[in-house]
């Protein structure tokens, strides 16, 4: 039975590393918060003392960590995890980070012989919990070959995207449309309304339409549309403003390398920066609508 | 058997009224071209020399005409159509014009008893052709009810809006979400290429994901990804650039008279007019994706 | 000695007839609210019972209106105020409103006999009552010529920008700019002081550099680096956020006419928008500042 | 007398070390470009083989380098140059780097005893040539004193900012300030034109007016409007449209780092992608007209 060490037990973290207990592996968790680890270790995780602690002896590593930063800071330099971990382990790495971070990780771990994926993953706490993850994926096919019981373990749709840094740039890319799709539906939704229309009338006519989007068919952001949705419960749950405008930055850091334009994106950046200075960051995304409503 | 007229018999005008020949319907067709009624006369109809000698007798009117000060100059005035035609005339307006204007038409027609609806189409030219269109429509459900067979021998989607104008709104609403996604998806195309990914690998992922929108679907931007695309074919054919920014430049219409923010649509159609003075308008409006690549 | 007919007597209107008042001029004043009428009649101006009572007999007429809807509604049609007037009038008019609604007034007086300018003003209420106006008008030159006199009453730069609804198309074009770079500016203060600059080192620096303009110069957005700018009285006073978000309509409406891309100026008028859609639109405009600090 | 290291002897340094050589002061000079050297030592200067060879000795230290990798590249590490000086050398850092790449460079430079200062310029090479340059300048006011005699013999505006980046966050606020004026005039002289402005009227009654800012001054985009400008010369000398995305990409670094919001500064950087993918990033920042006109 495989080893797997778990590193970052955060709100998508926790949940990921529950379903592959669930699916049978053996596991060991490292989280800053203790209470995280506590919780793994009843369910039958074992504890792990720090990043290294939990990666001796393991086959394969697991990383889940807020942003490129703490990604480098784990993983590289002389003291890094990098340098802990014996040669063919398998590292999936699934924090969204700067696909730039993304490569130099790689770079660092093939000059150790370690095999790494970049793997960020879409699909919220709901898709987490469900193990219903996508998992958009950078680095040799021959490795994710390797590494897809363990995706399956936690995801439903496994998209190889391409050489390494590819799954973060998927994920950007993604991430970017969303957002601007999003933000052009709760616009629509407004301009209608204001101008007579009913918004559950509206919604359903562009669904089935040429301005049909994800948004329209699963997260419709005016209240009361979609009864499941975060609109219609205050905007809670779902996927927070200020991750948004993370992923959106991400987005710019790309950009910026290869001198690209993108200004649907960087105007959607903007947006949600100004719902960040409303103290709206941790609502879901959806809440962009209140720009648009007095 | 039903009489109608229809006027207006442009690119998609004439394939509109060639589904209601076949679908069995009398009909009296006007144009300012000549050739094109002459076109239609050869396959049944009967050719008319004026709107107003199309409409004599007619039990319905369709109209499909370029835009507003069209569809005003035909209707409204002393001598204009709606004078002319008998009480109880079922008038289907199939242009998309501004909201405004065709509440103004609604009136004038509500005055001399006339029914009307405001029906415009989305699924440009293919859609008319293969009478597969939607119709966005506006006005009261009763007339609909009495209009529907002439509406379902052109398309296949048929919603009602709501009241007087409401079908131009959703129409607008719809068509300016389709912009913005049509250049999010290009622009992150662009974005995904130049930092190394296979078009179609992206392509495909968004269209799975969160990302996935009507462009993704059925219409991708990027030349080779999706073989009948317009972009495969030099974007040519589909639904051009410069009627994108008509409809655009409508929705800004809808948005000055209810003060509605829109900073996605509003960017949208200045982009198209950075394309138009490029000399790109009457190419299909995917080929906004040429602003992004060199 | 000239006898005026002034109409509109507004917080723009009323001290520019106090101002022609002063200068000399015989006066005849109609506004719809009576009390503004009788403030001026009690400082010597002589009160009209309407607008065509106020135009009966004078050399001139100077009008002050709110949107083109006013000003068409007063002049065209067959009781209109052109049909009134005795061929040989000069007209004044001063409103700000759509180059298209200009040109269409300019169109009836020729057609009259009426010698017309457009003359949109800027300056605000202060420079009303101080009398150094800026007027930007559109029309013959030699027209203007005879004008003067009562321009040079009521303002200090008198421009004549072109033909006919030049003076509206030169104002539209100055607003434009005007709202872009107050946004500018807003969004660099605030860029700045969240890197640690002091705000008023910061605005002296771009001030006196290339970044320098009008609102730096005179009306900077944040509060206390000008004592006398509304940003350091709560934004109160100066030129009102709906009357730019008006103005930055009537340029879309123009760029509208000629199909002109003006991304900036589209992106202004959607942020002024938001504002508006956040109950300050009667703040001054450089409350924009507000959108980009928590 | 005071011997000076210059290393970066680029468009902007090389104007710049003459200068400093005219005003008296022994300079050791080092490039990559032997050329530039070469030329330099055939007017006074003493070539160096080395950015360390330059620096030996020196009272203070001069550089004008690409980008923030060239800055830290020089500087930091083991063999950097800051390992090379001795204590008490006085740095004058004079490229445009991101605030975060110069915050470091100072915190390395005082671990180790030197002054350092982050002096970027503006003015463009006809600046550097007359030796009319503006500096923002961040450090300590005590530092800036000593340097000042150095600044004074290459500009003429020697601001101080604030603290350490202070100088490169004031330069990026300025430029951001400046392109969006530069974009947003260049909107309204093409909106004016096509509305029948005569293009040299509009652009003084703008110049006059409450839209006037620096562009408007001394750069009007309008070919022909002003004689000596870029514009009038095939948008050649100047500020090169490069250069300025290269700055409003610094722009949004700096915004990423304080999540502050600046749709205008995000649109122009956008906005001058699109040049540079026209093949245009070489031409004067003014090109940025063509975009607006056929």
């Amino acid at each position: 039975m495989q080893t797997i060490a778990f590193i970052g037990l955060g709100h998508m973290g926790l949940p990921m590393a529950r379903n592959l207990l669930k699916a049978g592996f053996n596991l060991k968790v490292f989280d800053l918060v203790q209470a995280s680890v506590d919780e793994l270790a009843k369910e039958g995780a074992q504890a792990a003392s720090s990043a290294a602690d939990a990666a001796l002896g393991a086959d394969s590593v697991v990383t889940m960590l807020p942003a490129s930063r703490h990604v480098e800071g784990l993983y590289l330099g002389d003291s890094g995890l990098l340098s802990a971990l014996k040669p063919g382990t398998l590292v999936l790495e699934c924090s969204t980070i700067a696909p730039e971070s993304a490569r130099k990780v790689h770079k660092a771990a093939a000059e150790r012989g370690i095999e790494l994926l970049d793997a960020p993953v879409s699909g919220g706490t709901a898709g987490a919990a469900a193990g219903t993850l996508t998992f958009m994926i950078g680095g040799e096919a021959a490795v994710l070959d390797k590494a897809r019981p363990v995706f399956e373990a936690m995801g439903k749709n496994i998209f190889h995207a391409g050489p390494d840094g590819a799954g973060q740039v998927a994920k950007v890319c993604n991430n970017q449309v969303l957002a601007v799709q999003m933000i052009a539906t709760a616009e629509a939704m407004a301009l209608g309304v204001a101008n007579g229309l009913d918004p559950a009338v509206l919604a359903e006519i562009m669904r089935q339409s040429s301005g049909g989007n994800w948004t329209l068919e699963k997260y419709n952001p005016w209240p009361g549309v979609m009864e499941n949705a975060p609109a219609s419960k205050g905007y809670s749950g779902g996927f927070m403003a200020e991750l948004m405008a993370k992923d959106l930055g991400l987005a710019q850091e790309a950009a910026q390398v290869t001198a690209s334009s993108t200004p649907m994106g960087a105007l959607a950046l903007q947006l949600y920066r100004l719902l960040l200075k409303q103290g709206k960051g941790q609502k879901d995304f959806s809440v962009v609508q209140q720009l648009f409503v007095e």
